[in-house]
């Protein structure tokens, strides 16, 4: 640990001007095989702006987060707006490309060099691509060689065997695996934008085909379509536009500390640990003070990982936590109240600022069904990408 | 031009922290068949490391520009130093990528948030890529298939269109454009990271196999392949580094008001004069004050187009203003030193940063045997992308 050397400058942070999400739009998360990536994004686009009441040419600048094919992507998604000659720029990290997106957004506008700006995320993905797997991009070449070899060089193996472990370490079951992706798929009944909207019982999905043992298919996240937009502004333009302000309070990103050698959670887990306590120590918060929370359940057990490294309970007990409803929509903390990357589907580049999404609508007060209770005031997402994390801490 | 929206408010930005590059490095220019991405970047960022005076573990942050294959490339190049924790991303603005990584460390470091960052541009290109042309995107699908069907997809036909419309419109002449070429291997001889060091005559050049007319091979981009890196830090804290700093005074960024049923200049020039006239206003200087200049030559005429809109001499008088040697290294204006696209080379996530390494050494006064004589102050850079262009003005 004493080897991190991007610790973001409080001080300094503290100085810029706030910054605020004004509104987000999706195009509905699935299978969309007669839809480019342009279509998708003007819908989500549309929302967005409909939602910040900002009209298309009040936009300064833009980003625009995709993993496949990305060149060009955002002259393409913008459209107009980009012919009105405002900046486009095209950012990747893998799962966490759109978040990306927004964290570069917010320092233009904490900045004060853009007072309002268009964030996209969008994807297409071809049919199985998440499990046949990008994982072990970043070690190097004889490394990935043997990961290969042993089977590890797809995801669903990597989180397999890290829930193993976890088992083996903490006593957690698969059936509190599967608890997530029940949980998940109840709450993806509540959002019209998920992929799946189909009630799974904990039954369902332990008997589901199985991946990568203790993981069924029901707890991988699918092969997604999809598109999500955010306006970002300076909060002291903010009363300018309808779009009641969300503020981002806090934000952190890195990449792991990664022991090519390492396996299970030696990995990842002292990094978004890491990760959260800076995004924490940013916003002036404690895991307490958050309500609502979105975090990268790329597989099931993802889950109760992030919330235990986050630190929402002690570690080892995230299987249990969530088995007991603590993570619920009415729980200690409501988590993936949108139904996660597993149910609401994870369309790479689109997969970040759809967590956003969601946390401004919580805040809000506008995510109807799937609210959570006691208007809540802190939420936070935490996007895991091949090569990185973002987390944003967002409040009213 | 009055629906420009992208104006950078200058009051914010003259607020911010002064940054400043202080190191730069690259691997030579050229094919390598039997090196990686990672391979070619870690020369290019040992030497930048070096130039800089910087340790490995001061880097606080991370940019990676590439084209093609862009995903995960930054985590694989940055290596070990991303296992340090530190945050990296990848960005992509075709031709201007890298350039694009620069101005995101520049906010960055600007904004307070990291103090010492490193960017690194890189890439690997099959042959022929520039001249099977990746041109048009952006337009919409319609556009683009008229486009193909004219010929005009393909980069070359549309930079000979503006040519010979300018031929046209100026009387400028085939052997002006030629002219740029020639400059260009005179100055790469004296440059040993240039792809090309081959001395070329005006008879070379107009003799050399026709691509369009009226361009010949030597007056094109070649496929390269290659990597740089910089180094920049905030000016309050480069005391502490050995590289002597190079401010960046200005910046600009947008993308062309594109309208896709014009040609010739009507599509771009009122685009770079307007950026060019944004950073000239950020920097608080004129053309007058440039005295080294790199422009975007993919083709020689870009160079001859990029003269005149960035104000060095007026519209139409490119041509001659090349012929007569204004644009030599011991001209009013040397432009393109290194030997530029043409000749230097082009592996298009690597240009925008090897551009600024150029700047950053003639107003160090350590460019060899192609300095400007007279102490240059002020130096500049125009890298134009697909879907957009950065412009830098560096200062002593």
């Amino acid at each position: 640990m004493s080897r991190v050397r991007n610790r973001v400058n409080k001080e300094a942070w503290k100085k810029l001007r706030e910054v605020c999400i004004i509104g987000t739009g999706m195009h509905k998360f699935g299978r969309w095989p007669d839809k480019g990536v342009e279509a998708m994004s003007r819908v989500a686009i549309q929302e967005a702006l409909d939602d910040a009441g900002v009209e298309f040419d009040d936009i300064q600048a833009g980003w625009c987060g995709r993993v496949s094919n990305i060149t060009s992507t955002g002259l393409n998604v913008f459209g107009a707006m980009a012919r009105n000659g405002i900046l486009v720029d095209n950012v990747e990290k893998a799962c966490a490309s759109s978040s990306t997106a927004v964290r570069i957004a917010t320092w233009a506008v904490a900045a004060g060099i853009y007072d309002v700006v268009l964030c996209v995320g969008v994807e297409k993905m071809e049919r199985g691509l998440v499990t046949a797997g990008v994982g072990g991009a970043g070690g190097d070449p004889l490394d990935a060689f043997f990961a290969y070899q042993m089977g590890l060089f797809l995801m669903p193996a990597e989180y397999a065997l890290r829930a193993v472990r976890h088992m083996s370490e903490f006593g957690s079951t698969p059936e509190q695996f599967a608890q997530v992706s029940v949980k998940s798929h109840k709450n993806a009944l509540m959002n019209p934008y998920a992929q799946y909207q189909i009630d799974m019982s904990l039954q369902d999905v332990m008997n589901d085909v199985m991946i990568a043992d203790p993981l069924t298919r029901s707890m991988c996240a699918p092969s997604t379509d999809g598109a999500a937009a955010t306006v970002i502004c300076a909060k002291e333009v903010a009363h300018k536009y309808k779009g009641k302000p969300i503020t981002i309070a806090g934000w952190s990103s890195g990449t792991p500390e990664y022991n090519p050698r390492a396996v299970g959670d030696d990995v990842t887990e002292g990094f978004v640990r890491r990760m959260g306590q800076e995004a924490y120590d940013l916003a002036d918060v404690t895991p307490k003070d958050i309500k609502v929370l979105q975090v990268h359940d790329a597989f099931a057990p993802g889950e109760i990982f992030a919330i235990e490294e986050l630190g929402f309970c002690e570690e080892g007990k995230g299987g249990q936590f969530v088995w007991d409803g603590a993570a619920d929509i009415d729980g200690e903390v409501a988590v993936n109240t949108d139904g996660g990357l597993e149910s609401r589907g994870h369309p790479m580049g689109a997969t970040g600022i759809a967590m956003l999404a969601e946390i401004v609508k919580q805040l809000r007060g506008e995510a109807g069904d799937r609210q959570v209770p006691g208007d809540p005031e802190y939420g936070m997402i935490q996007n895991m990408g091949v090569g990185g994390c973002n987390i944003f801490i967002l409040k009213t």
